[in-house]
């Protein structure tokens, strides 16, 4: 890649190249920003580390939600046995990067896109790279691609899917399908296992359904002989039900390497992830008995000036589409901080609350009696991790002090 | 900036150096990819500078769409005066890449914020730098920051807005309460004229209004003796009321400078913006007159391939809300090309429509008879250049052909 690249200014840092000298509260940022509590993530890492530890399951975490290695590496040394990614540009980032075993949960599509797997299963003996397929027709155009000389078949997992959802094959029928081209290109494709995405549901006994139907493909896969690993794989599980997967799944015969991929454990969120955490520390034993000192915690926070305060009860915040995730809930404002205080006070977002976003200004209905000043900061929780990283090249990783101690690249 | 980069992986892009060879008709791109028609932007440069000089008055087209240097310096090669951004990062990327007139429409907060603009100030007598006001409390906290021995004063608008708006004054008692402020700092502040942006509304006739209030503003400054530049600056106009703003400003006395600043005109869109641009060429005859080989053209395209058809009327697309904006309707399918064929065709988007968005997926519902195979691609035109640009680090330049003539670096 030419670089074309004049500038080099990243939003959210400080100025010049120390950064370990930046403090938030000294403002030495140019705000907004991105902040990673480095507690909380530590935090995180633990809980799911014991939790795939008492359920005997494997951790592939979806890489796609912080598209940074210095996260990646974080989560392998906790425990995760693999790195999840969704797109051939993230296996490169994950791969370069020094990851060298790799699910792409998705069907590998086009002609560059798979010469640059090829080439990486060609160049890399040591390279553990899985994708999915769930049609005869990317069979055929995957036997043809991997077929060459060197014989390193590419693995391959069978993707089930529901009617109205996603990717992933409906019925028996078109497993079946899928089998019988599979068996012409034994030499280019290894079936290794049964995946599935439940997060296209959002109810409990469906997503059980789909589950067991995974299950059953296995079995019949296993019985019949049509798998090329041993153990087999079994994988599945986005941030949401991540429990109900680990259930169902343990429930199948021990020689299986089950597989789950949450990306969002990782920051947590204040949105649609603390929701599915709460029902998860309802219903889960195992998950209440790591949570003594609580479940998972929001770590990823968006800092921002009060920029204007137009009306009473009206304020407008130095922060945008551009900088956090607004599909699935507003930024939630938890820290109150005013440049001459010692440290930032909690606020009370039932008070509180972003109601409205354009690209760079967020609108903040507050009570009228409200403390706000222009140039005082807010630190809000964010609702979506993966659709706000991707806001940012750069995170700040912040102690309790709210020191910077690293910062993150991403590469999206 | 201390670099902590280990990998460099972009999306979108070909293998290896040379992009001067990568056609995506023959699928040298790794898809999904961001595409710029070079023609398209050339028409839409030239049709809006026949716009700006019919019309009489200045360009700053604002910048954070795009953020894309390259684009910049295109937008200046055809008449514009200057380039707007929103925010202070958004002022370092333009001015590093060479751009020395810079409208910042938005209030200057924060103290790291505030440091980084007085530096530029202080060590560049030829950076042309303006910056938006509407509240006291920000006029005594620039006071105080810009009052340095360097005298170099910071060149401040005074921002009209509405009730229930964005930023802006709404009313003549604060703006004679900030003038009061501003007389303290004159050794700091230089108030230069009056800005708006008339698109938090969305109609014609408050948007008059709107306009009509800054111009009496500006006109009770000009009496009052209260401006230090002349001509005084009179600023509005997002992409979507650009002719409202030209026709009310023209109205106002000769030795005005009139700036508009619309961003989106560059790349035009299939959405929001295409039905802005209906009403423009019914209402306005400038703009009718300048459209002989018609208006403004969608240029920016996001190229995917059909991943998918898990169901007769239902194919999954390999793009999603990681890839396009979605938050002002989905893309919309343009063109249908088989790797095999000679040239795309066109495809009926009344009949193919995008009807949901994952983070990197989007469901295409298709007629039943249609004519879709898995590894085909799909050009989607977008709706929200400003929320497409910004998930794309390379955006390639292409020509008639589907060759790249360029890659587009943007600096988010």
């Amino acid at each position: 890649m030419q670089s074309q690249s004049i500038v080099s200014y990243d939003k959210g840092v400080g100025i010049g190249d120390n950064y370990h000298k930046w403090n938030l509260l000294r403002e030495d940022i140019s705000l907004p920003a991105a902040v990673l509590s480095s507690e909380n993530v530590q935090h995180n890492l633990q809980w799911m580390q014991k939790f795939i530890e008492k359920y005997n399951v494997k951790l592939a975490p979806h890489g796609k939600t912080t598209m940074c290695p210095k996260l990646f590496h974080k989560q392998l040394d906790h425990g995760a046995w693999a790195i999840t990614v969704a797109t051939v540009q993230q296996v490169q980032v994950a791969y370069s990067a020094g990851i060298r075993r790799i699910i792409m949960a998705n069907q590998l599509i086009g002609k560059t896109n798979m010469t640059i797997i090829r080439q990486l299963l060609d160049d890399d003996p040591d390279f553990d790279f899985y994708c999915l397929i769930d049609s005869s027709t990317n069979v055929e155009q995957l036997g043809k691609c991997f077929n060459n000389e060197k014989q390193r078949r590419l693995q391959v997992l069978l993707e089930i899917g529901v009617n109205n959802g996603r990717t992933g094959i409906r019925n028996e029928e078109e497993e079946k399908l899928i089998l019988n081209i599979l068996s012409q290109h034994q030499n280019s494709l290894a079936l290794v296992g049964v995946e599935l995405f439940e997060g296209v549901l959002n109810e409990e006994q469906p997503i059980r359904l789909m589950l067991q139907r995974a299950v059953a493909c296995l079995q019949r896969l296993i019985n019949s002989n049509q798998l090329s690993r041993l153990p087999p794989i079994l994988s599945g599980a986005g941030s949401a039900w991540y429990d109900i997967v680990a259930d169902e799944f343990s429930k199948v015969a021990p020689l299986v390497d089950i597989i789950l991929r949450p990306g969002c454990y990782l920051t947590h969120d204040a949105g649609a992830y603390h929701r599915a955490q709460i029902r998860i520390l309802e219903q889960n034993s195992i998950a209440r008995d790591i949570s003594n000192d609580g479940g998972l915690r929001p770590a990823l926070q968006i800092w921002a000036y009060v920029q204007s305060i137009p009306e009473i009860n009206h304020a407008i915040i130095a922060l945008g589409k551009r900088d956090a995730a607004f599909d699935a809930g507003y930024p939630v404002p938890v820290l109150h901080y005013r440049p001459e205080w010692s440290k930032p006070i909690e606020i009370d977002n039932t008070q509180y609350q972003i109601t409205k976003m354009m690209d760079q200004h967020a609108f903040l209905t507050c009570p009228s009696n409200h403390n706000l000043l222009i140039g005082d900061i807010i630190a809000f929780d964010i609702s979506h991790p993966c659709l706000t990283f991707d806001k940012w090249r750069k995170i700040l990783l912040i102690n309790n002090d709210y020191t910077v101690i690293d910062i993150l690249d991403t590469f999206f």
